[in-house]
């Protein structure tokens, strides 16, 4: 039995990933929140998490007993051990440019995402203004997005990122509730792309259990003193 | 016929690990140096690689013109693409906690990153004391690559991190170097594991063609103002 192991599902865009794929697969598991409290070493969180994840970080999956961390080694295990759902794009070429693009996700766009951090519940459209007019940034990596976007979208037919849903669409999620939540500007077919993320029933289903934790953590909130 | 883009060997770290896994494992490439001036949008450097890697970053692997971006990409490419050479472990929970390592390395250790950049060709045991003194995050992060390391050299035998030579190995070889370069202070069974991945022909030949690059990039060069 499969395992996942989450922050606040308000928050932690990491988590969300492994999350909003497996239930949009309909890979069975069972899910374990551990609160974000702080990220420092005495920290509830990091000493709860310390004994599943020895780099002290969520998401975890772990199956039976077997922890696999950081998101795209569990997507690739996912692939692995679940082989005929479609984790990934079945055709060569569209299964690597699907791993590039998850990738540069992995170890990019920290313009946006430190200036614009996941938050489901809030809706914050004067902050996406300033931030977009103050943060190159940003813009510049809206751009990339955008550019990235409608390639794969124009190349794959639609609607999600290589036609079919794959991990790809999973592992965006995120930033489609970012350009949602700031509403930064972006073109119609993104736009249209993000909408129908938004309206999976796996993204759906994250957004409901988010906006019911009532839960604010300080750190997460940049923007906001109270909900 | 392959080909990898890469910057310069004396400070391209993350063009260093799927240089050294190609060589090591005997697969064919050719290689095209994109040399590192700035990474602003008008440098030398963006532009030339803009045209082979929409997200602007080294190293590529370009195969009959489709290109393949980010080192995990990248590695997870050439494990389909040359299956019988053991890219990744093969014993699949090997194969899954080696996928750990590397997307926890591929995202983390920022502060050994940025206070140790690697620099094949220099000399910098003073520096490496000095930030072990004050840097906490450092000797945080050296901590847990000291724990990890230990762990899987233990669990799989040695000599390196999954008995033999796979991605993993590849993918903490610039951490290796960093060791080195800065003197940082570890167990005498991690010490020797630097050693054997320094002594892989693949690390030698990299650090050898490092060292004829005669180049000085000062923004990659934070402690010293000459070669």
């Amino acid at each position: 039995m499969l395992t996942l192991y989450i922050g606040n599902k308000n928050y932690s865009s990491w988590s969300m990933r492994p999350w909003v794929l497996m239930k949009q697969l309909q890979i069975p598991f069972t899910e374990t929140m551990v609160r974000f409290d702080s990220f420092e070493g005495q920290s509830a969180f990091k000493q709860a998490i310390a004994g599943v994840n020895p780099a002290g970080k969520v998401p975890v999956l772990v199956d039976e007993g077997f922890a696999v961390w950081d998101t795209l080694a569990i997507v690739e295990y996912l692939a692995e051990r679940f082989a005929d759902r479609g984790v990934w794009p079945q055709e060569p070429q569209a299964r690597a440019r699907a791993r590039s693009v998850c990738a540069e996700m992995h170890s990019g766009f920290s313009a946006l995402r430190s200036n614009c951090p996941m938050n489901v519940e809030a809706s914050l459209p004067e902050v996406g203004a300033r931030v977009w007019r103050e943060q190159a940034g940003v813009r510049a990596d809206v751009e990339r997005i955008v550019s990235m976007w409608s390639g794969l979208l124009q190349q794959w037919g639609g609607p999600m990122l290589f036609g079919r849903f794959s991990a790809a669409d999973a592992y965006f999620a995120p930033v489609c509730l970012r350009l949602k939540t700031y509403a930064l500007p972006v073109p119609a077919e993104i736009a249209a792309y993000v909408e129908q993320v938004l309206a999976l029933p796996g993204v759906k289903a994250w957004n409901d259990e988010a906006l019911k934790e009532h839960d604010f953590i300080p750190f997460d909130e940049p923007y906001r003193t109270a909900r």
